[in-house]
C-alpha cells in the first residue's frame, strides 16, 4: 500500500467523524417548544464542540506523524486502523457524555477513548519512525520527544478518568487542555522539533 | 502541512456536511399515512433545501480564498477548522428550524450560526491574505473587497435574528437572498475582482 | 474552480449518498425478534438495492458527462450542485418507499425525485457542452444523442408516477429498468458514443 | 473511467461505511443511567469493533486486487459497485446482531452478507485479471492462489450460518477468525504471493 492512499483513507475518516458528530444534536420530536429544545441541547453541543476540537488535534497530529513516515507495511497499515477505529469511536462517547450531562461513567468512557487513541498513536509513531520506516530528515532526540508528547495527555486522562465521580469540572478541564495546549500552543513546545516538522510540512 | 491536504479535507467536511442534512428527513413511523408524511416534511424539505444551497455557497467561497493563500500555518490551520466546525454544525438549526416549522429560537440559531460562519470566514480570509501568506496575484484593494462581501451578508443575517419573533417571513427572506446573490450575482459584484478570481480559479 | 475539484468534491456526495442509504435499515427496539425485523425490513433493503444502483448509474453518467467538458464556470457550478442536491434527496423517498411498503405517495415522491435528477443531468449536459466549454473530441450528433439518453427516463419515470395509484408492480418495474438498462446495456446504445466515451474513459 | 477514480470513489465508500458504524452505537433517552447503557451498549461495541476490522479487511484486500488490475471497463465498474452494495449493507447486520445480542437470524443475515461480500470479490478479482485486464507483474498460479484465499472464508462462513441456531461462539468465532488471520497472517499464507504484492504496493 502506498503512504499516499493511507492518508487519503485516514483523512476520509477523520473528515467524516469530525462531522458525524452532529448528528447525536438531532431534535426531539416536534411536541417541545424550540427553546427548551436549544437549552436541553447545551450539554450536547459543547460535547460536540469539544470531540471536534479533539479530533481536530488527532487529525492534525496523524499528519505530522504520517509526514516522518517513508514505507508502509502490513503492521503500519493495522495500527492505522487500530487508530481510525478509537477515533471512529468518540461519536459515541461525546453522545453520551452529552446525553448524560457529564454522568462519572460517561465521562469515564469519554477518558478512556482518548487514552486508548493517545497510546496506540504513540505506538504508530515508534513503529512508524523505527528503521526502515524513518524518513531521513528525523533527527535522533526528537523520535522520543514526539513519543512523550503523545504519552503526556494520557496522564492528564487519567486523573480526569480518577476524578470523574467527585470533581466533574476538574475532570473536563483536564479533557479540554490537552487540544488547548496544541491548539495554542507552540511556544511550550520543543522549538527544535516544531521547526523540522515546519520545514517538512508546509 | 500542505494547502492541497487542507483543502482536501476541507472539501472532504464540505461534502459530508451537505450530504448529512437529508437525514433530518427521516419518516416517522410505519403508522403515518405516506401523503400525510410528506406533507408535514414539508418545512424540513424546505430547510434542506436552504442549508445545502448555503453550505454550497460557503464551500464554492472557501475555495476561491484558499486560492489566494499561499502558505498554511497553524493558525490558519485551526482558523479553518473553527469556520468546518460552524459549517459541520448547520445540519443541527435545520433540523431545529425544519421540527419547529420556523419557531423564533430555532430561526435566531439559525441566523446566528451563520453569522458565525462569515465571521470566521473574514478572519481567515483577512490572516490568510495578509504578509507572507499572500499569494502574488491579488491586488491591493481586492482584500478589503473580499473581506467586505464576506462581512456584508451579517447586516442581513442580523436583521433576520432580530425579527424572528414578529416576522418569520422577513427573516426567512433574509436568509434566503444571501446565497441566491451568490448563485445568480456577479453582475452586482466588483467586476475586476471577478476576472481576477476567474483567471487563477479556472 | 478547477474540473479536478469539482469531479472530486462530486464524487465525495455520491460516496456519502451512496452509503448513507444503509442507515434508513435502522433495526427497531430490542423488544421485536430478530426474524421479525429482518422480514419487516424486507420493503426496505429493496429499496435500498434500488436506490444504491440508481446512484451508481447517475455517478457514472455524472463522470462521462464530465470528460467532454473543459472548463467550469458559475453556471456550471451551481447546475452541478443543482443536480448533487436532488441526488442527495434521494435517501429520503427511498426512507418512504421502504417505511410505507410502496405507498403511492412515496412512489410519485421517488419518482419525481429521478424525473428531477435526469432533467437537471440533461440542462448540465447541454449546457457544460456547449461552445465554449466542449472538449473537442466530442462529435457534432453526439450530444443530441446522449441529451436524449438522458431524457428518455423521464418518459419511464413518468408512466410510473401516473400507474402508482392502481400499478405498483408496473411503477417499480418502470423505476429498476433505467438502471438495468445502463448495467446490462450497451448493445443497444449508439455504438459510436460509447466507442468515443470509452476512447477517452479508459 | 480511469482506474484511480474507481478507487478513490471506492476508497470513500470504505471509510464512510467503517465510520457510519459508530452510529448505531447511539444511546438510548435521558432516562437511563450513564453505567447502565454503557452495559447495555457492549454486545454493540463488539459487532462495530468486528465489523470495524471486516472492513478494514475489505479495504485492505480490494486495494491489493486492483493493483493487479490494468484496465477498467463496464462490467468491471459494476462488479466493483456490487462489491461496494454489499459492503455499504453491513451496517445493517451489524446492527441487527448488536441489537438482538446475536439471535441466530440476525448471526445468519451476518454471515450471508460476508459470503456475498466474498462472493463478488472473488468474481471481481477473477474478471479483472483475465485477458486483456491483467497486470503484466502478476504470475500465472497466483491468480488462483488469490481466489482461492477469497474463497475460502466462505466455508468458515458458512459453517457459522449453519451453527448460529445451536453454538452461537462457534458462529462468532468464525466470524472473528478470518479477519484475524489476514491481519496477524502472512505466514500461512503463499509466500511468493506475499512478495509480488508488497512488491507492487510498497
Amino acid at each position: 500500500m502506498k503512504k499516499n492512499r493511507l492518508e487519503a483513507f485516514s483523512d476520509g475518516v477523520f473528515a467524516i467523524v469530525i462531522t458525524l458528530l452532529v448528528l447525536e444534536l438531532r431534535p426531539e420530536g416536534p411536541g417541545v417548544p424550540a427553546h427548551d429544545m436549544i437549552v436541553q441541547a447545551e450539554p450536547k453541543v459543547l460535547a460536540f464542540a469539544l470531540s471536534f476540537v479533539i479530533i481536530g488535534t488527532y487529525w492534525v497530529a496523524h499528519h505530522r506523524m504520517l509526514d516522518f513516515v517513508r514505507t508502509v507495511d502490513r503492521t503500519l497499515l493495522w495500527l492505522n486502523l487500530a487508530l481510525l477505529m478509537v477515533v471512529a469511536f468518540i461519536p459515541y462517547p461525546t453522545a453520551l457524555v452529552g446525553t448524560t450531562h457529564g454522568a462519572p461513567a460517561a465521562l469515564q468512557l469519554y477518558g478512556a477513548t482518548l487514552v486508548a487513541a493517545n497510546a496506540i498513536g504513540t505506538a504508530l509513531w515508534l513503529y512508524g519512525t523505527s528503521r526502515p520506516h524513518r524518513a531521513d530528515h528525523l533527527e535522533a532526540g526528537q523520535r522520543t520527544r514526539v513519543a512523550l508528547i503523545h504519552l503526556a495527555p494520557i496522564v492528564l486522562y487519567a486523573i480526569g478518568i480518577g476524578l470523574a465521580g467527585t470533581h466533574k469540572g476538574v475532570t473536563l478541564a483536564c479533557y479540554i487542555v490537552v487540544p488547548m495546549f496544541f491548539v495554542l500552543g507552540g511556544s511550550w513546545m520543543d522549538r527544535r522539533l516544531v521547526r523540522t516538522m515546519e520545514r517538512s510540512c508546509e
